[in-house]
This record gives C-alpha cells, sequence and structure tokens, in this order.
C-alpha cells in the first residue's frame, strides 16, 4: 500500500491513498485524516486503507483524483520522533580515513544513531531555505521506515515487526557547523536544518524481494543539477538493517507509534576516487562529503564544494520495471526569507 | 493561564483549564481538545481559554470538576520537538573539574543543547521505568518553556515572544551510559529516556515578578526519598536565558508550534561539598551526579550512588504565598515491564 500527505488541510495535511502507480490518490477523511491518525490505530485503519488502495489500482475507487508530486508535504509533515542512524559503514570509514583515524572496532557492533529535529519538516518540492551558503549545504539521501509502537528493550525481530512504512529521506547537513558541534559533545544539533521525505510512504509488502532482513535492496537514485550523481545498492553494504536500527532506538525508552528512523546517508564500498564516480563506472555518492573525503584521501584536500544557491537535488527510487516507487525528494537551495508555511 | 492535560482521551490526553490554586480544572472540547490544537492556533484560542480561567478563579465556571495531579499527563504527551540546553554553567564547570579539564571560554557565549526524545513522555506521577539500575538512573530537574512559532535566525527578542508557556521537567539521565554515548560522537541517544513535565504549564504572565528577562526567578524544589535535596533559584547562575536558548535551537531552522526547550539542570555557585547540602546551609542540587562531582573534586570518588529501585523523586516550585505553582512532578524508579500505555 502506498501513502501519501496533502499539504492542504493544514499543519498535518491531508492523508491520501494512492496508486501503486502513482497517477492517483483518493482522501479518507471517514478512515483517517492524517497519517499519524492511522499510525496511531494502525491495527484497526490499516486493512480499511488497503481496500482503498485495491480499488485505486483497479481504477475502481469513488473518488480518484490526480496525484502530483508536487502537493505533497512529508508523509508525517511533522512527526514525534526522527531518529537518523549511521548503517553503512563505508560512510564512517572514510570520514575517518580522510582524517587519518581509525574506525573503532565498537562501531561495527553498536550502531551511530542521533535525535534529530522532527517538529517541521519540508516537502519533497520544497526548497533547502539556508540563511548562509558558508553553512556547507550538503545533501544526504537515504533510506527511513516508521515505526508503531515498540516496546523498551525489543529485540531486532518485534522491531522488524514493528515496521509500518518505509520512504526515501534527505537528511540535509550543514558540513561547516558540524565539527564545532561535535566538539561540544551533544551532538549535531545546529548542523541538521529540516529534513524532506519522499511524497510516498510505502508498506514493506510493496516491495515485494526488494524488502529482505529488514532492508531494502534496490539503487538509489541521486541526481545533481540534473547530473546522475549516485545509484548505489541500498541494500548493500548495510551493516545494520532497519530492524537492528529500530532495536537500538528502543534499548533503554519506548518509541511511540509514528518514529522515523534514518539508515544515515547510503553509501557502498568502492575502489577509489577515480572509479567511484558514476561518470568513471562507479555507483557514485549519496552526499558531497564523500566525494570531498575521496579527494582528501587522495589529493589532500577537497575540491568539490558544498550546494550553493540555485543548485538542485533529486532523490528517488525505481523499481525493477522502471517506475518510481516513491515519488521524487526534488529541492532546490535558496536563500531563506522568512516562514515558508 | 494555567493549562494541563489529562491521561483520558488518548494519545494526546484532554487540555483542561486549571484554576490558579490548581483546585479546580474544566475540559475546553469546544476551544481545543489538545494542548498541541491549542499551540497551532494560540493567537485565536488562548483569549477563550483565558475567559475560563478567569471563570475558574471566580468559582463560577459551569464545569468545573476537581483538579488531581494524578490524573495528568506531561502537559504535551508527546511532542514534536523537546531540545534540552545546558544554561547553568556552574553544572558544566563542575563535571569538568570532577575531570581535571577545563570549560572552553566558548561554553560562556555559545549554549550547549541537545535534541531529546520526544515521541512519549511520561506523566508527573508516573514512574521513571529502566531495565537495569546499572544504568545509573539520575534525577535532573529543570525548567523548560514551550514556544510558538519561530523563524530561522530570531533573535533572543523575537525569541522571548514566542514563549507560550513555563513547565518543569524532569529530565532523567543514565549516567553510567553517557560516556559510551558522548564517546561516539552523536550525542547523548540512549543514555536519555523519556522526561516527565509538571502537571501544569503556565503562561509567563502568570509568574508575575518571578519571570524576569526570560528567566524563572524562583527556587525549584527537589525532595530525595521525602528529604529536601535540592533549593536552587532557577533565576540565579543561568548564563543564558530562555530567549538566548530558543534563538540558539531556532538559529538555523525554523521551530514549529509546540517545540519544548529546557534550561538544562539548574545549578547554583556554591562554595564545596561540605557547605552545597542543604542540611549544610546550602541550596542542594537538582541530580546526584552534582553531589558526586564535589565528592569526586574533595574526595577523589564519588560515594553517593545513583537511583535505585524504590526511590522516589519530587520536584515543583511554589510561589511567595507558599503555593504550587505548577503541581508536582513525583515518581518512582522501578523495573520496567512492558508497556505504560
Amino acid at each position: 500500500m502506498k501513502l501519501a500527505t496533502l499539504k492542504a488541510g493544514g499543519r498535518d495535511g491531508t492523508l491520501v491513498v494512492v496508486s501503486r502507480d502513482l497517477v492517483t490518490c483518493q482522501a479518507v477523511p471517514n478512515i483517517a485524516r492524517t497519517l499519524q491518525a492511522a499510525l496511531d490505530d494502525w491495527d484497526s485503519i490499516a486493512p480499511q486503507l488497503q481496500q482503498i488502495y485495491e480499488l485505486l489500482n483497479q481504477g475502481m475507487a469513488a473518488d480518484a483524483v490526480s496525484f502530483l508530486d508536487e502537493e505533497c508535504a512529508s508523509p508525517l509533515p511533522r512527526a514525534y520522533q526522527w531518529a537518523d542512524g549511521s548503517a553503512y559503514i563505508n560512510h564512517v570509514e572514510l570520514v575517518r580515513k580522510a582524517r587519518g583515524a581509525q574506525v573503532p572496532p565498537s562501531f561495527y557492533q553498536d550502531p551511530l544513531m542521533y535525535q534529530g529535529g522532527s517538529d517541521s519538516f519540508v516537502g519533497p518540492r520544497d526548497p533547502i531555505a539556508v540563511l548562509s551558503e558558508d553553512w556547507g549545504v550538503d545533501l544526504e539521501a537515504e533510506v527511513a521506515v516508521v515505526t508503531g509502537d515498540v516496546p523498551m528493550g525489543a529485540s531486532p525481530e518485534q522491531a522488524a515487526q514493528a515496521i509500518r512504512l518505509v520512504m526515501l529521506v534527505n537528511d540535509v547537513s550543514l558540513r561547516n557547523l558540524i565539527p564545532k558541534e561535535l566538539e561540544k559533545g551533544f551532538g549535531f544539533f545546529q548542523s541538521k536544518p529540516a529534513s524532506a521525505f519522499s511524497p510516498v510512504a510505502v508498506t514493506p509488502d510493496e516491495l515485494g524481494d526488494a524488502w529482505r532482513d529488514s532492508k531494502l535492496c534496490l539503487p538509489l537514485q541521486v541526481t545533481l543539477n540534473d547530473a546522475p550523481f549516485g545509484r548505489p545498492n541500498a541494500g548493500d553494504d548495510m551493516s545494520f538493517s532497519f530492524a537492528q536500527l529500530v532495536a537500538h532506538a528502543a534499548m533503554t525508552r519506548e518509541l511511540a507509534a509514528g518514529s522515523i528512523i534514518g539508515s544515515g546517508t547510503v553509501s557502498n564500498k568502492q575502489g577509489g576516487l577515480h572509479g567511484s564516480s558514476i561518470a568513471n563506472g562507479g555507483v557514485g555518492y549519496c552526499c558531497l562529503a564523500e566525494v570531498r573525503m575521496y579527494e582528501t584521501i587522495e589529493q589532500g584536500a577537497p575540491q568539490t564544494s558544498f550546494l550553493r544557491y540555485g543548485d538542485t537535488v533529486r532523490i528517488e527510487m525505481l523499481d525493477g520495471s522502471g517506475a518510481s516507487i516513491f515519488g521524487a525528494i526534488d529541492q532546490e537551495v535558496v536563500h531563506y526569507h522568512g516562514a515558508q508555511k
């Protein structure tokens, strides 16, 4: 089943069920007005949404209208939790190698995870608005899941059962602010502005064979200024599955329905700078920092700049037949000029 | 005006207006069913709530019932943001001194702040449920504010105007998990389980002269196992006002209505271990870690243990006449045995 949230309807938008081909959608005010409301009472509401989904796919839904990515907020326009892991250790290994440090052995057993802000995500087609280019704006293309209620101390097996939805995310980072923030020891805080999620969130069953062992085994397609930039397979080199990440988040506390847990920047192990870009036959990157790390390792200093005003980032994922699964995140970097809403 | 949320009514509970003396309350389903709904549309809803508040205080409210702390959830049972500062630098100075380190000069200009989990706070009379005493359970008695919408880059003056409500919080920490978490560099994550907030949240005007320059200038009363443990003045030695903390949180992103920003553990500068406890004439402490830091500095090692199962923590604040302003947080440490709800 595929779900989205239209911006119309207030801070939480309007929940719609979306057809598999992303062509039509239908609001379901008599079932659930918002995605959070559906998640709050998932066991009774999901089967009703599934019925609408089947009607939509058959072209028989009573109130179907055209579905447009442009009208979407993030599936949860605001959420009660957004915690992001760093499950692709290759990314961490590159970070460390670029600064001449080792990856601590514990990093291979114990996931990195930070608590992100979740009070107001931007929509998948909204700009990345910042007050200064000097902050070092970077994309981070990732996969994320939305959970139901998870008890404290849940096992990975229990956590796997609590995964309700899967979506994509651009976890924007302000790279030039990160060193000072991390030095303070309290996490990324000011260096992580509002993230954007894919227009559509899908249930794991919708992914078929591509959802294996709580990993999404398909290439993530990242486009930078209309040129291919990354297509790493999100199922490769993921050191911790989503089941493990959710269990990690729940080790010392309950997670409430609607919690979003992210994978961290998708990153596949590759040879070196020359062969890693898509132009040179590699699978490319999901963030600019990674190119800069390769450049630092091989050339002594980064050459590629972070995002500038006017730069565009597109993130999506295609199924085996080339059809978009989640719709596309497509954002332009702009100067912030006051409230977006 | 004083507001609270009764547990009855689902995940977000039921908003009630509470009389100044905390004796009666009234639900306001025709104005706003939940506190978040009131915050989402504050300018139009607050005046209506204020009218009910005045009727309650005059004993003329039509549907007043008894108000009981025991029936309360945290004012926001779940929130879209909980970010906690560390505004009492004395606390940071003690931490550093105990491990023989200096406080970096920047800490006096740039607030420490971490992003906390906000998906499911526990109620003010709910237990502190943990899976192991070995986690090093500690209280942290603090003050927190709830904001309206705040634009990115807001000045402290703008931020001050966006403070809607003030409340108390017990920001429980798992001290023995903190070193390993901070070493990973991604923040406190697993070392911060669910916080509990005071039964009642109040508008700043309700605090009269005690709300000065966006600081709450009254002693915080902390009781541990029925004995006085702390009574530091929350207005003293606060290096960053709430206006500054909110502006810090908004530097690189908008804050949405209902964001909670905390002060960090309240801590007054005192002489040394002997004179700092209430029994010896000091103002005591708002967390056990602080006693242990004094012990480490003066005796080489901590003597006081963290909280054990059965220990109780009570946090409240009294006005000039000795009346409770926010009601009391009163929690017992217990072993977690499954979902609380």
